[in-house]
């Protein structure tokens, strides 16, 4: 432990009064913004009898609470245990996987409620919130999840903060933006959540360089059991993708058949993912980084047509394709962008996040582009996008222009906000740890000394074994 | 690795283009059949609020998908976490175990929503699914993952997808000739799912009987942490089989029912199998394989009477029995069936599903001739069996032989299937690895090189410990 | 193993007979007790059909199953996979705390459906169920999965079965006093489940108080893997915690309340319990015990509350103290209670239960003091409080009265219920195990004899290390 503290002077990754702070001040900071603005909704204030009668509801069981919770549940499972497990893979990070992330989330759930709060549902001075924020919040956090995914083992918990204020805010922003101003449809979030999350995260460990981490390679790597630890996080993830997708949808059909394209997508995404983790070593082994991730693209690359006619079929060939492309990604793509463009990709998020959630962006645009009254009916074809007030006499092709648009406006939000928020980053006060202590739970927290962590113990050959 | 490659050699387990071609093939088999056949159901479908309106529903909420997807959603995280943790028991079979039950099972969904598709939701030239589809294709799944725990280590990912291909299509005529000729109900589906696949794979497994196995002795073992990944499948099992057995109960009462059966069944099944667990062993020690395996054997049990009249204390004694009966079996029957029949069943189901899938049936049968117009009430009782149109006249005791010949075609429909299938498993293209390199995953797998493997290393004398 | 059966002999710790015993009358018990009392509700039962008719209902979704059948299943989670993993945190322990933990509530959710029955759903000589008294049986085992939190690793089995049976049933009485004689509102529990399960199991673990356990103090340790199998369980029972505080509220917008405020409580928590884990200590390193389980107090301490209108912001108020406080008293308290008071806190639920809960239960008694029409609608006031008949004059501050009474009551139950409780476990015919074999699975389990048990081999230095 010596050696490590040592190594800290050069690098003070003292956490005692700075982490403290941070999480004190801030969550001082929300008390005093939620008691100023945030209150309950409708359906979940004690007045919601009255209201019910007003709204005409004849049952309790109409309240948006019953249309939702159980997807809300679902998506609260991937955030926390399935991003969380994911990351685990890490032979001596899976403290500050599981740990940081739950830290991040947890705080960015409550900004979140804020951020979007002001933007969607302020009310007469305050911010009216239902489950559907609540699965809101949570979708924002998951952009946070996906850009910590790059940063993996290489940031501080305050670093970790820090990027949450600001990512959180942006991606109410671009989440703004896209859904109100452009109008276009987003309900699974291949762009707001995906794209923006993946390559904001890419430019902000572009920024945060370190061309000396392979002093770390070798705690780079899992062990066997840290392996199925992350499987958790990716089968979670996996199953509950259809929640995910269907959370927002609107009530009925759509919420029914975003729920069965995901389903059918990510299906096939396991198969040609299989297909090239083998096709593509040269022993002809599976490589459970390619299982752990690139299964789980096909969730991504629906995410904004899900909710749309993609039929099951054409969910089938996205699903496929998202699959070879995000494994193609691991075997070629990650290393290329390390060596070359010096971005340091530790989950490899741009092969399961950036890339599925361009192709989700333009699966989306296409989809909404090809409607017709005929396929939708002419109610749904309306409902299904909108078309209503101000956007009645918009077109399909048009709405897929728009839907490219949102795209566009995704990554440069990315590109931008993320080259703020990683020079902000690499400011020397963030308690960041040493490129030879990356990837190493002893840095920021207590790790039991034992007789598995030889790992850790080699690496510290100045400590005894036992104590 | 290098001489598990050599070993390799007499049994070439080279997956590089076979497993690959096997995958992409049936993929694109898939794609083409989806779009030929599968469209949305109306519940799914854009013409939703039309439909609606013809049918006189007054709210979305009425939508199938909000009385069945919080069900779907448990019986599928049982399909892929349930199953595929139960199984990582094995010391160094974690990867296969839940990386094979993912494969297969994601093939297997695929093609079951078509096969079942074509039997039971066939209009027009097209197949219309809906949540309930999703949940019945996850349950025939349910039956090759029961299979696959026969085998569990001594197959190829290959021959369990061909094993998942002629399972799936076998389960479908099997369901058909059960639900639809012979009007069994047998909605938790001891007989259709448990007893046909535990059977089925039974045979499979005889077929492919390994007379060397002993060899790989030292690897069908658990270690320490396997056992407590298996317990997370286990507890996955035994929470969700509530939902698994109400998942596609009709609506209301059956569904309600079904979950306070099943539960009171799961119940009393632990405390037996604790007691005899206990019992059975010399030093009077609980063993984890019974804790893991038997526990369960309460839900296969009231598989098929759990939406009927069954009453709780009536579920107590089912699932107190088959606790019993299951546990008895890993102690005495396991052993019998290795040493005698030559049927070297990896994890067990023949106590876990075979045993206690034919309780199930036959409680079912007892349950369905016992019914009364009494007890059901005279509306409740023509639901309760579908007593209408063409079987307005059966009575319960009829009712209750049909579904013992349902147990009868079930057994014979496995045994005939599984010996078919094992024959075609038994041909050596498939890519099995020799019998000193089952249960083994480093033949299929990367498996990281790490201080934890030692296991692993010992069998590999030839490599160093560490690179 | 010599070595350890041999320390056997003092303290006898075979389960041979007296476990399998013991599991089998007791079943017996339960299925004699369900044949006379336990009969379907009518939304479970076949004539349900009828009884819709008569209540009016147009649809089947007004079954009760709907409205709280996915609540259930979360909570089902929590205490199966959630209180059982959170107590794998030891390094030999991982069997006896899932698995104990899996067969205490397997009996409890049986006796607590006899119990709470027939305090709360006795008509006509017949206890009539349906999903919320599955419910109210999980709430009620969680107190007892609370209790076993104290005495983790220091008891049999059977002296868990035993407490079982005696703290369901103290705690169905004082949970009739509560809510039936005080009237008094609970629906998450702080003082029926956390208050009076922890002060029970802190009193049970006094009086059964080991002076010599220092000897097994190095079992009562974490090994890097056990503390990531901990966190499954902590995630889980964060996630689902708004499902465990809404699960039984009214329909409609209680529920719905419930589940946001517990939401933002619980978000809060995980912010304070960082900063206070870091700031005391003293190299400001994170400890996973706080992470493990403080970030839970505020689920816990809005238990009673949640369903009011306590505010979004003041869930965060609620919620940030009692990380704080949670968070201390593992630093502070429970040394001190272990050293002055002989009090051995396995699991430390004294700062997870008990202080949260108290917080919990005072919190409640304010807000319904505080509660105005004004704030709940006139209707919604009495309903929320359900100020009708005989309660028809109450007002708040005497409501708040009430609920105070709720929190002292609690507490003297559990303390006199504890005391002789605990008295009856001291009984020297129970099979605990000698202090120098607590903490260890090898005492009750066939544990796995492989490499990764270098730990336990360490302690049986007369058992060579492979066999």
């Amino acid at each position: 432990m010596e050696r490590q503290r040592h190594q800290g002077m050069a690098k003070n990754t003292y956490m005692r009064w700075r982490l403290p702070l941070v999480c004190l001040l801030w969550e001082a900071a929300m008390i005093v913004l939620f008691g100023v603005f945030v209150r309950f909704g409708a359906e979940a204030d004690a007045h919601w009898e009255e209201e019910r009668r007003e709204m005409n509801l004849t049952s309790d069981i109409e309240n948006d609470f019953y249309f939702r919770y159980p997807s809300f549940q679902d998506v609260h499972v991937m955030i926390f245990v399935g991003f969380g497990f994911l990351m685990t893979f890490l032979k001596r990070y899976g403290f500050g996987a599981v740990g940081f992330n739950f830290l991040l989330a947890a705080f960015g759930i409550q900004w979140a409620l804020l951020m979007q709060g002001w933007f969607h549902s302020f009310k007469d001075g305050k911010i009216l919130i239902g489950v559907e924020n609540l699965i809101n919040a949570d979708f924002c956090v998951g952009s946070v999840c996906i850009a910590f995914g790059a940063i993996l083992g290489k940031t501080s918990p305050i670093q970790l903060l820090v990027m949450t204020l600001f990512q959180v805010t942006l991606f109410s922003v671009n989440e703004y933006i896209l859904l109100n101003l452009l109008h276009v449809k987003d309900a699974g979030g291949s762009m707001t959540i995906h794209t923006f999350g993946a390559y904001f995260g890419l430019t902000v460990t572009r920024i945060l360089y370190r061309p000396n981490l392979e002093q770390s390679k070798d705690k780079q790597g899992s062990v066997y059991h840290s392996d199925l630890f992350a499987m958790i996080g990716t089968l979670y993830l996996w199953m509950y993708w259809p929640s995910f997708n269907s959370a927002i949808s609107d009530h009925g059909d759509a919420q029914h058949r975003s729920a069965i394209n995901t389903y059918c997508s990510l299906a096939a995404c396991v198969l040609t993912t299989m297909a090239f983790s083998s096709m593509l070593q040269k022993k002809g082994k599976l490589d459970m980084v390619h299982i752990q991730n690139a299964t789980l693209a096909g969730g991504v690359a629906v995410g904004t047509s899900a909710e749309m006619m993609l039929t099951p079929y054409g969910s089938l060939i996205v699903g496929s394709i998202s699959g070879i492309v995000s494994t193609v990604g691991y075997v070629y793509f990650t290393p290329f962008l390390e060596s070359r463009l010096h971005i340091q990709d530790t989950c490899g998020i741009h092969n399961l996040h950036a890339m599925p959630g361009l192709i989700g962006g333009i699966v989306g645009a296409i989809t909404a582009a090809a409607a017709t009254e005929d396929v939708y009916g002419k109610e749904g074809f309306i409902k299904a996008f909108d078309f209503t007030g101000a956007y009645q006499t918009r077109t399909p092709s048009i709405q897929g222009g728009f839907q490219a648009a949102g795209i566009v406006v995704s990554l440069l939000m990315a590109f931008a906000g993320g080259a703020i928020v990683g020079g902000i980053l690499k400011l020397p006060i963030w308690g960041d740890a040493a490129a030879e202590n990356c990837f190493e739970d002893g840095v920021y927290w207590e790790v039991p000394e034992d007789e598995e962590s030889d790992v850790y113990h080699m690496h510290n050959p100045d400590k005894p074994a036992s104590p």
